[in-house]
């Protein structure tokens, strides 16, 4: 019997979001345009450009009504951004972005130290948003944090998960963002979870987004692909962790993602040398090495002549 | 439909010889034994203490025999060394060792890089090392590197490596490492070259043996359990690679290995805190950080009490 690997997946880069928001080294907004520029040029279809949260509590983000005035928009390419309240829905409609991602979390301590208010009154305080964007064209998605553990709490149970995701759904959006905060998943987890999750909610887009904080995450995506999941998040050379959730460090790195897919054959539509280049790039502005194995290593056909390096 | 995972894996630790040989700093002695026996006492039941090659090839590994004059037997605990020619099962004889490891290459390439003999003609030296070791009760398995892909020769055919295969249970070896030795597996073709090698020889005894070289070493561990392999090969801190393989580096953590089978539910009979007492001693006696996942982010269960960290 063999595994059924999807042809192709998803790949949406959160780098310029999740990647920088943790980060010391300020970037500018023009290494941010670029980065994000550069990603799309690599061919990636989906892009997490900034957050729109308060500018004190994530001071890397205050700019991102700035980085998303200056990028340049490349048609059929989802510049999507994560937002917390009604103001960060307006910030970004007044940013010309027209997809928002609205974040709470599965684990109620977690969503407080995080967000300060608790996952109920969070999904409550939605409708406002929700209301907000129909009116101005906007799209929304939700993302579900330490949907495979919390920091404070230990494992959320996927009754938990399940009911969360059914009030969002309950409120129109149909794409749910399952997110390990603080790289708490298994692979046998998050084959089960998205089992339970696709066969309670079959018509939500789900997207699947990890960090590597215990090395899991390429594993992860493994099973992830197995339960039938076929859209990742990933961030440029493995940066990234969030600021409220102890342990917390980098995600997956995009370039790995994108190597271990490519080597299985699963195609992602992203060129890997453009965004192994762009990892580069981001490491030395950031100033420290990151959690990329790739950037370390290299790919596998560096190894060898492009002819042998063929799959068999 | 669930994955079947496995209960329970055998775990074999070969940092004190995979871990080490590559490493500049040397070892003394004493060192070498505790890290043998702290792995023993972890519950670790094989342990490659060794190798005995050419000691101006492999200086880190000259003092293997001592090494095994000095180290504490546990009774049921296979202490098993790598060896590459008669010379080598004659020196583990003399040290008290009763399993040999032979070891040969996949590609002709990497055989002469690394052996300076081919395949072929490896293979049938080892006729009078079989031969030693049947006249004095000493067990041999058989290890091929490069399974997964060479470095000089790019991807190797499912075909050559289970002719190989063949080759050795034809001589009466049962027992067969798979060994990516400079980390260019992927968990789709670890699924399939596996199946393929338990089809074309059912009555061996795999192991797998990954090094982490690409990020990937622990979603190869995925695929090869729902493969039906069971055994894994593993070295403490992550340390490793092989001094004749460009781009070859560490080993897939021991820690890191233990840790996700545990978090996944599946037994490996080791204390996963006792290994990492010792992973962090290791790395300060050599003096650097290694690739080790669970020794820069601790476990998943330390960051929530333990009463909460129960498996749902």
């Amino acid at each position: 019997m063999s595994i059924r690997w999807p042809e192709k997946i998803i790949f949406c880069e959160v780098g310029p979001r999740d990647g920088l928001q943790n980060e010391k080294t300020m970037l500018t907004t023009e290494m941010k345009v670029e980065l994000i520029e550069k990603s799309v040029e690599a061919g990636v279809k989906i892009v997490e450009v900034g957050s729109f949260m308060n500018p004190k509590a994530v001071p890397q983000m205050a700019g991102t009504d700035e980085v998303c005035k200056k990028m340049k928009r490349v048609p059929g390419v989802e510049y999507r951004a994560l937002v917390a309240n009604l103001k960060g829905v307006e910030r970004a409609k007044n940013s010309g972005i027209s997809k928002v991602k609205l974040v709470l979390s599965a684990s109620v301590s977690h969503s407080l130290a995080n967000l300060k208010r608790t996952p109920d009154e969070l999904i409550e305080s939605w409708a406002e948003c929700l209301a907000y964007a129909a009116d101005n064209d906007m799209e929304v998605s939700g993302a579900i944090s330490t949907a495979f553990g919390c920091p404070f709490e230990g494992r959320i149970s996927f009754e938990q998960v399940a009911s969360i995701a059914e009030r969002l759904r309950a409120l129109n959006i149909t794409e749910i963002s399952l997110s390990d905060t603080t790289g708490m998943a298994n692979p046998a987890q998050v084959y089960d979870l998205c089992g339970y999750m696709t066969r309670a909610l079959p018509d939500v887009r789900w997207f699947l987004h990890f960090h590597n904080t215990r090395g899991m995450a390429l594993a992860n995506i493994v099973t992830g692909l197995q339960a039938g999941i076929i859209r990742y998040d990933a961030s440029l050379a493995g940066l990234g962790g969030c600021p409220y959730a102890p342990g917390a460090s980098g995600n997956v790195a995009s370039e790995d993602v994108i190597h271990m897919l490519h080597e299985m054959g699963i195609e992602t539509g992203v060129d890997l040398e453009k965004m192994i280049e762009a990892a580069r790039k981001l490491q030395d502005w950031i100033g420290h090495a990151a959690d990329s194995a790739v950037l370390r290593a290299g790919r596998v056909s560096d190894l060898v002549s492009l002819k042998n390096a063929k799959k068999q």
